[in-house]
């Protein structure tokens, strides 16, 4: 369950002393910050505490993590003249602290490590608005009227996405998600011709290394029908089209992962047992990561989170 | 085009000397804005000036439009004791200066003018949420874990909204759409189940009016096969779906309205003539208002929305 730490006091502890980036950069914290879920929850996996823009701050791009409002950038990328500063990267030498993070979890715990990454629209979306932005448009505008560019701008995100998640299977984990949480503004013509070809590139370059590759892209219903030949493992769905629905769309065998609301988890407990195990049931047994379609919220009781872990564990097939 | 004031030198300069609800709450200056980009755009029909909190307002609750937050309640509506605030709305008492703005509208404008109203499940997440929120977790909590009192706020919602449309219709307004911002975070069957009847029963007492009745949901792709038979008479349709394939999906008679991104407004004259000419050509040529997918981005150049209805115009069908 991504950013469960979010809803634990002793996350929340945690930050009253220390920034998002500063927990990120410091192995022993972001260690900790790991295993306080999976101790409480009793979770199948743990996920990586990082920040989808450590590469980019590895790479020297000056970036800051706002509270209560994400990720700003000091000087946006606006046009062919900053795409070189998304140069390769070397991920020992310039994310360090990721990969001891890593290393130092792996010999902690009992079950395995998720690796992660932003997919590379996602992180071209938060170099070219520069901060928060509900409709991407100055991303998509440099997409629509200048593709060489665009394309430079991705293949070099892919490339530096892949030198990443290498990086961090080598260091142990055991499996990659790349995250794509604004591909959903995205249409289908547009995903195929300028999107595409970046995320399989980072696929592919993975498939030697032998771990679950998952791609989640949210609010991305009508791209599914793409991502079949991504290349992907296993495909994040959120809650906005049941399992079955969704593996139609996909229409090849990658395994799914999902799809419970998050908002469900502030409901009774009643309503949260029917719907979980509705996903359960439409998610068909097999070829299914349970997982809600969506982050923890913040304000969601752990104890709910434990009962849900629970709930998953139990389920045989007739909930 | 809606929100195309934001793009105009003119409403610049108003909103230097007043905050949008100051505007709304002015009949000649809300006639003023709504004119602006009438006179300059060439549009074929105009869209009233306001604020979909406004009727809210009307009924007393105390909100304010912080710049770069959005609406913010200061009392925010938790539960089933907070239901009973919003009751029925007597639009010529509560909202006077909407009603006298459309008068003074229809004397001046040659072409006609469309009214307008929040959807109830987007209203009620601005008053659950009580300010911006990127999930509704509340808002959904509640209509997951109390029906009763959901469908009871939702029906009152629609309610208030039915007599703020019909005395919009009654003062002049010749078409009426329900803008569904935040719909996209619902899934199907929710949809279906808890947010569809109160939709319905606004559009279903529209119908003696024999005013044309739009329902816009963003993000709603998945939900598009439920429109057909909410009773609207055009669905409008964001820039993630062609509109052929909307068709297809909503699956009955109704028109469509759309789709160009508005981030293309943004991008060369050469990529937005090629793609407001594949909208054209998708939406078929009947059944389908042309506009864009989403409002009019601030940033937007007035000349180019000026070219773009010139295009418009002057398609015949083979561009």
């Amino acid at each position: 369950m991504r950013q469960a730490g979010r809803s634990l006091p002793e996350y929340r502890r945690l930050k009253e002393d220390h920034s998002i980036l500063d927990l990120c950069r410091k192995p022993d914290l972001a260690t900790e910050v790991t295993l306080q879920p999976v101790r409480r929850l009793g979770v199948d996996a743990a996920i990586l505490f990082s920040d989808i823009v450590v590469p980019l701050m590895g790479l020297g791009i000056e970036v800051d993590i706002v509270p209560g409002v994400g990720p700003v950038f000091a000087d946006p990328l606006r046009g062919k003249g900053d795409v070189d500063r998304i140069r390769q990267l070397d991920a020992e030498a310039d994310v360090p602290f990721v990969l001891e993070t890593i290393r130092q979890l792996v010999t902690e715990l009992e079950v395995p490590l998720i690796g992660f990454s932003g997919a590379p629209f996602t992180l071209a979306c938060y170099l070219i608005e520069g901060g928060p932005s509900k409709d991407h448009a100055r991303t998509k505008a440099l997409m629509y009227s200048d593709p060489s560019t665009w394309s430079d701008l991705m293949m070099r995100l892919a490339e530096m996405i892949l030198a990443y998640t290498r990086a961090q299977v080598a260091a142990g984990a055991r499996a990659i998600q790349l995250f794509d949480s604004w591909i959903g503004v995205v249409g289908r013509d547009d995903f195929e011709a300028h999107v595409k070809p970046a995320v399989a590139h980072i696929l592919d370059g993975l498939q030697d290394l032998d771990v679950p590759r998952i791609y989640f892209g949210l609010a991305a219903g009508e791209l599914l029908s793409s991502f079949g030949s991504l290349g992907a493992d296993v495909i994040g769905i959120d809650w906005r089209i049941p399992l079955d629905e969704a593996r139609e769309r996909i229409g090849s065998d990658v395994a799914v992962q999902g799809n419970l609301d998050p908002a469900t988890c502030l409901a009774s407990t009643a309503v949260l047992d029917a719907r979980a195990q509705e996903v359960l049931r439409r998610g068909g047994g097999t070829g299914h990561v349970f997982n809600l379609g969506h982050g923890v919220l913040p304000q969601t009781d752990p104890a709910v989170l434990s009962h849900l872990v629970e709930l998953v564990h139990d389920w045989n097939g007739d909930g």
